[in-house]
């Protein structure tokens, strides 16, 4: 059964737009990657939305839930802006037991080149075929579970919580 | 533990002589796409050689199986040439039971940009953190048992051997 | 005698900040270009300010003269912001009739790749150093005198002003 | 008039081979270059042949002159392997005294990114727009009359011929 790929978004498919100086949307940049990357996983992508994670509401992340309950394949990766990945990981994660779903990003748009997207792709991809059953996240070359992992605000990078005992 | 780098050479690591048009190996490239990647894995890289895998001497695989075995870490990613990266991963698998080792490679030199490199660095330190102890090849987003792989010439992917019954 | 070339920002020297997802300014970019080119020319920096050129107030428009006008160079290119571009150039054209003066930018930054930076550049050192005396913009592959130009706000080329006689 | 843009070839159009690790011709990027570098100026593409300069033999240099004879255009771009890029030049240089001719070319191919490419033919097009009838040479930002040039093969820049009086 092939892998679905969700995008929905963020720092990975926002363009450049040249007359007026700002980041935009216009379409998902993943196949384009898998075909760079020389991908021969099978797989399935659904372009469910197009959002800076910012923007990411609670009806969109209802949507996001929808597709992967309602969704025959049991590996999915999830294509998501930074800031509110952590969010709707924790929301997937109450709901979804019988799927490895694995969420990913990027710190640096595609289109700008030199990016950290193809290796998130690329780590994101691998982990999904070989995690058990679960939500995570896969950023920094690594994978966390949803419930155990953070954004540093300061450095950009993913972390596990770390609880200090006194 | 961090995980251990073996660096071979390869696709991967070569770049293009201005004065004479040629392809050449000068430098491993390793340390800079995990760092444009923004992996935050603990890693140790190793260059043990330089060679474009055509050039790959039976003693040549001889230094990598040692410096497998010798290893104190369990996880190793060795970046290999395509060409007889099958060859050096099934000696490897006679020999190595008790670590998870990933040969991985290029088909496009990460210097030339738009790289299938960062994709499968991605994935194969990817692969490395999940799998069971054993010897494979990370290409193409898959992930082969080095038993069970071939590279095809004609499209440059790695497939599984297929046993045809008749 | 060298080229002077006068840095003030634009859209050329943007970077992406990797935190926020913003555009800013850190550096300019353009020694490096001139590397990657192979450019032999002779020639000496000046960075003045790194200015969004839709930021650039009279004050600063007044600065880039005084140095163009102290400038010992009779031949110097100026990097500018694409919005504000034929301003500024208006103004140079009013003062200055014994050197050659070409302002050129970029629609793209160089830092995002792929960029028009690096042929505008390419193209303004022609320019520079093979017009007579006077104020030019160079952009889209052309020369403009400085007051027979206008950017096009709807495609951001640059246009010589038609005048429509009825 | 449209400028004339004759391609020959050379590093420029070079791209890499993926199945078996060779530099090879394809077809000429000169379109998507311009494109990439927002040129506006009118020209006209011919793309005689695709050949590494090494392999330009007398019989080709011929029909670049003859194409330059006959051609309508007076302003001439040639884009042409830096090998034999002065040879080239003299030839035409002897027979071509009414039209501007601009050679150009580039010391990595501008299919592995960074290149000299985009510079050198923003610079190219600037100088067939400016300069004199003559044949020149446009390299390093510079350009060269035909009889006045060669190729340093220690760091392939392109130098005035200094003669040393003693």
């Amino acid at each position: 059964m092939p892998i679905k790929i969700i995008v929905t978004g963020g720092t990975f498919d926002k363009e450049y737009n040249e007359l007026n100086g700002k980041l935009y949307f216009n379409k998902t940049h993943v196949s384009e990657m898998l075909k760079l990357g020389r991908s021969r996983v099978e797989f399935k992508i659904v372009t469910l939305m197009l959002r800076d994670s910012l923007h990411i509401t609670d009806s969109d992340v209802k949507t996001i839930l929808d597709e992967c309950l309602s969704s025959e394949e049991d590996k999915i990766v999830i294509t998501h802006g930074t800031d509110k990945m952590v969010n709707t990981a924790k929301v997937l994660g109450q709901f979804i037991t019988h799927k490895t779903i694995v969420l990913t990003g990027a710190i640096i748009p595609y289109a700008f080149g030199s990016s950290d997207g193809m290796f998130n792709l690329g780590s994101a991809l691998a982990f999904v075929q070989t995690l058990p059953y679960g939500v995570y996240i896969a950023m920094n070359g690594r994978y966390f579970h949803y419930n155990n992992v953070s954004k540093n605000r300061q450095n950009g990078n993913f972390e596990e919580i770390t609880i200090k005992n006194d």
